[in-house]
């Protein structure tokens, strides 16, 4: 069993032709005397392509945008671009116009900095709503991180960590391949905790607090990524729940830069989905395009996980896959509907099997089912067998003990059947404990680390 | 100012002609060994007219409904119905073909104890889904309980501590009015803790755990008294949330006996609404079909707000309300997505005002906004000045320690204005807590308590 591409070391510099830096400007305004932790992460970030690259994008569809995801939804459209700039520590929203200049003065100060024309800069922000950027810290932060890029794996972990906000863990990945024989190299951060229930559209779209930005030195025109990436966040960033509060900041932005030399990606209508985000046995069967969007779905799949896991108070990551649904919009709100209920996600939490929420919860979702055929079953691992808790509706016989020993463990799989169509749809979510409560109610003795 | 009704003491036999009874018969099979608290109380029980009576009634929409939910919704079509039989500990949910039969049963054995038809007899079950109810244990507690009706406040307060299973105190309430110079009287009781956020429709819908029976003494044909229901509903149980998740047996059943003999009600179509829930001042101007809905808007917006502030873990009640939406389901859209997003929730129950979290919500929602146009604010009490965090999309530069002080307030409010249209909603939520997650969680250590 040989897989289409294989996992290298790094993640966004890993790609040929991309440089990245990060510092710490001292968004939040913690003063320069903070001895704290924080203060050792940068906060404000610089990916930078040697060459115009084509560029990609999905959006939050949440109506209340940030200025940064409004300019960035912009310029993606035109198809080109060459640098991101992002910070952490201020999500830019709810700021008005002042907002969307201070946006637009970021990417200009990156476009003087790199001798760029502001055009090619895009822009991501996370963090508090609803407070102005300090813009001289920023301005100071970019030339500064403009100073220091580089294109070795340490400096992408820098902005991996600077894109930090409630994560615990930075987030990296690179895969390789090859294509007309030449090696090509996909490469991807991403941040996210909290606030997480994705649903990004493109750039015609409305709008899509998670970030993600993705590399690679594949030769693959505009149009292409854009199809590419849409397919591959549809199967990742997209089936992922921690909270069920979707951000007014969600971002993934890719960069393609050519350097790889490989005949032009045309990526038309590869839509390998899920099937394929596992490495397939043997690589002869795929075409480029397919090869491409495999290795694609596979970078964002990860880094989606990667998020769950990462959740705030997460104790356990759970993959939702319903079966049989009538149409796939009907699969899709079945699998929400279980992935964002409070009662399953803290039964999860409590390791407790519980069908019978899993069944309230598509119960009431909009898939219309026939409760009298649906079944539910758990499973430890994708090679496991299914243990089935509910058989056409009622109580099967397998004894309690069975499923909570799956359910005990950090990650499961819940398999609902409808048998009421063909259609499938998978989410991952975390369960919901006390900490993830803890950690959100705020601390009212300290108001300044409030919002957002 | 005169309220066109008073509250009095008792609940559902404060009307003339009805009887209550309850009693212990361990539907749960705790053992008679057991000497725990909840042995103490009653988990079966009956409500019996003296005659026939009108009935009305309103059943979860969630399409795994419970075996008694779809049996009492296909008798309250008939329109008239003289005794209900409930029991607690056991839902008789996703218990197929015996399930069905079980809920017959017990109307059968009901009616032979009451000597009534067994069409004439509703049933209500709450607690565990996935168990078979102990049948002989219920036969047992039907005969019992039906020895043992009296017509008095307490028997009418043991029925309303039987039906009880995470609530942590009874719920009930009685009011009088005059119609036709004869006194009139309306009560109701209902349990519920989690699990909470009915969305009920009539039965010919698809289905209606919470649990409300409400009797009165009043004159009104059956098709008069389910349409003041469903208004009443419509502004109490189906506005109130506290975990999202929608139940499989959530029931409301209202008994209208004739006793007081007032002239027949139409109850036409007197849509007060919220408007009139409150006591209006001096009753001069009301129709005695106004007068009744009104009374029956409090009785069941009174009720409702004890199941929000009696909730699992629940330490704070929110009434959310939206101002100025594009059409009523944008209003509704709106504030259900604000009362149930996690971190809105969440933050409540820190006290932290975070109408950041807030404009999310109603940014994801399906209610089409205008971000630049919404202001949120913040009020303690109905007669207080509202304290605006946000005017036209910005933040205001009212001190976040103001908002504070009114979010640490035990109940507060919340107005979100979106200048979009003339429509206005309004839900009455609690936060989410430490509390609510132990509690749900589960107990491993005791698998028998588990489900539902």
């Amino acid at each position: 069993m040989k897989a289409p591409f294989r996992t290298i070391a790094g993640s966004i510099t890993a790609p040929r032709g991309f440089r990245a830096g990060a510092v710490f400007c001292d968004i939040k305004r913690l003063g320069t005397g903070s001895g704290s932790n924080k203060a050792k992460k940068g906060d404000l970030a610089l990916i930078v392509s040697d060459v115009p690259a084509s560029v990609a994008g999905m959006f939050t569809t949440n109506q209340v945008a940030a200025a940064p995801v409004t300019l960035s939804a912009e310029r993606v459209a035109r198809g080109i671009a060459q640098a991101i700039v992002v910070n952490s520590g201020n999500a830019n929203a709810c700021t008005g116009a002042r907002g969307l200049a201070d946006a637009k003065t970021m990417t200009r100060v990156t476009a003087r900095a790199l001798d760029l024309q502001d055009a090619d800069v895009l822009v991501g922000s996370t963090g508090r709503i609803g407070s102005l950027l300090p813009m001289d810290n920023v301005k100071r932060g970019i030339l500064a991180a403009a100073g220091q890029l580089g294109s070795d794996a340490a400096s992408a972990t820098r902005v991996a960590e600077a894109i930090m906000t409630s994560d615990t863990r930075r987030k990296e990945i690179a895969v390789e391949f090859s294509l007309d024989g030449k090696p090509v190299r996909i490469g991807g951060i991403c941040k996210g905790a909290g606030m997480i229930h994705p649903l990004m559209r493109n750039a015609a779209g409305l709008h899509a607090t998670m970030l993600s930005f993705i590399t690679t030195d594949a030769v693959i025109a505009p149009a292409a990524l854009q199809r590419a990436l849409e397919i591959a966040v549809g199967q990742s960033f997209n089936c992922i729940t921690v909270d069920g509060d979707m951000s007014t900041n969600d971002t993934v932005i890719a960069l393609a830069n050519g350097i790889a030399g490989n005949r032009a990606l045309t990526a038309g209508r590869a839509r390998l989905r899920r099937a394929s985000a596992e490495p397939a046995e043997g690589s002869s069967g795929l075409s480029p395009d397919q090869l491409f969007q495999a290795a694609l779905n596979h970078v964002t799949l990860e880094l989606a996980k990667m998020i769950v896991l990462d959740g705030e108070g997460v104790s356990r990551f759970v993959t939702v896959q319903i079966h049989g649904a009538r149409s796939a919009a009907d699969a899709e709100e079945a699998a929400r509907a279980i992935a964002n209920s409070v009662l399953v996600k803290t039964s999860w939490c409590g390791g407790d099997p519980n069908w019978g929420r899993v069944l309230c919860a598509v119960g009431y979702s909009r898939a219309r089912i026939d409760q009298t055929k649906v079944d539910i079953g758990y499973r430890t691992t994708a090679k496991g067998p299914v243990l089935y808790g509910l058989k056409n509706g009622q109580p099967t016989r397998t004894p309690l003990e069975k499923l909570i020993e799956v359910v005990a463990a950090k990650a499961f799989e819940i398999h609902v059947y409808l048998h009421a169509g063909e259609h499938d749809a998978t989410m991952y979510a975390s369960d919901l404990t006390e900490d993830y409560v803890s950690f959100n109610k705020g601390d009212m003795s300290d108001p300044a680390a409030l919002g957002g």
